[in-house]
């Protein structure tokens, strides 16, 4: 058992949790509690190492379920290891090492099951929490895969990790360098481009979107860029009564890949 | 200049901060930051108090606007005390003491401008974020107040108040004591009241909302109440693809309510 925070796999815990440079660098990153563990277990190839909290351990379901299903080593750590190592205030004593997905654009772009593909295109969002929720809420919304400028909060972070609700696991996404250049040859292979804009001249549920289409949403206080939304096919408008500016990021993008689903069920 | 956290008036804006029970006791609420304070100054009765940290004053363009409009007291706070006193990392040196302002179940559920009623009821709704976010969008989306249950976060909060982003000011709201009695009355008053339920029988884009009508939503974790879900005229599903269980309350909250002015507009 692992009874010292200076220990090197403890400390390299903490450094995953912390750094965005580390995860890209190691591969890897940190999924904590129950649910999302139990399910990262069952997929193939993902998990790499588990730790537990002693006291964890000492629940029989979860050790027997765990006992007879983990296919990596793993790691017992004192609860007060484990407390500090935790990223939660109240943690529930487990956690993986998780290898970091790597999907194309082609993954994203290609669309599933004969259906054209919808895809969620976010430029420099900020908020992990906000992040979390968009892919919770995409993968509801039955969206194909997300694609992020290089300046967006990573996914790999343990506020978006745990905002997702196990949605990472299952919701394609890809970073790209140039989003704006991205913006036009999703637009070039067909796809329409419809970027939420506080001034667009489309409200946004007159729009197609049946046909393969791309929602944009761009930076919680700025919006999308100029040039991105110069880009885009067209720029549809959320309408807003009363004194209302915007509205927060994941609920835009929320009821835009809803109107999406809406159109196409 | 007030130079010590231990002033009295300090100690005060700590509490209101901190203390639901103080914020229901004195009938005062605090509102942080430049934009929510500009906006509270210009409405009638509602400011009581104000406090600036002294660097905000040295701001030409704010003192002058300030020093023209201001019709209340003001305190000088030093930046140090000023940063205690904030609940805000990084804090932008003004804050107001605003009345609680009072909303009866009439206001909410008599509609406006001869239009029919449309009114949002949360049943224990605990994370600020998404109450403050609710807020916002339900503003946005034309609703005309919402409907609390007692148990629910206090809407007076610091972090709900800044999530909101000024909405808290023209948003009427009502907490209630007992939630489903309500539910029912609101029923018999001719306003449809529909529960959104995971196993709801309705997907929620098939009822009429142009009719009055009242959206319910549960708690972020359990949902609604059984008693609640029971008590409501229809129960109303979002659907979901893939493996996602639920959305999150504000997402599924905002999906509705813009379902709700689409079909209005």
């Amino acid at each position: 058992m692992i009874s010292s925070t200076s220990n090197a796999q403890v400390k390299n815990i903490e450094k995953l949790m912390k750094s965005s440079r580390e995860r890209t660098e190691q591969g890897l990153y940190v999924c904590e509690g129950i649910k999302m563990f139990l399910e990262v277990m069952e997929r193939p190839g993902a998990l790499v190492k588990a730790y537990f909290a002693e006291s964890f351990l000492s629940d029989q379901v979860y050790r027997e379920r765990i006992e007879e299903r983990l296919t990596v080593p793993y790691e017992v750590l004192s609860d007060s290891v484990f407390a500090k190592a935790s990223e939660t205030k109240t943690p529930q004593g487990v956690l993986g090492l998780v290898r970091c997905p790597e999907y194309t654009l082609k993954d994203i772009l290609s669309g599933k099951e004969n259906r054209n593909p919808a895809v969620l295109m976010l430029e420099n969002l900020r908020d992990p929490g906000n992040l979390g929720t968009i892919v919770r809420t995409a993968e509801g919304a039955g969206i194909d895969g997300i694609i992020l400028s290089r300046e967006s909060v990573d996914i790999f972070s343990p506020k978006v990790i745990r905002a997702t609700m196990g949605a990472i696991y299952r919701v394609p996404f890809v970073y790209v360098e140039n989003f704006t250049q991205t913006v036009k040859e999703v637009s070039k292979r067909g796809i329409r481009t419809c970027a939420a804009h506080l001034a667009g001249s489309v409200c946004y549920d007159e729009p197609d979107y049946i046909s393969p289409c791309a929602i944009l949403i761009g930076n919680e206080a700025n919006g999308l860029t100029d040039e991105t939304a110069e880009a885009a096919d067209i720029r549809i408008r959320i309408p807003m009564e009363g004194a209302v500016e915007s509205l927060n990021a994941a609920v835009a993008a929320a009821v835009l890949m809803y109107e999406v689903h809406r159109q196409r069920h």
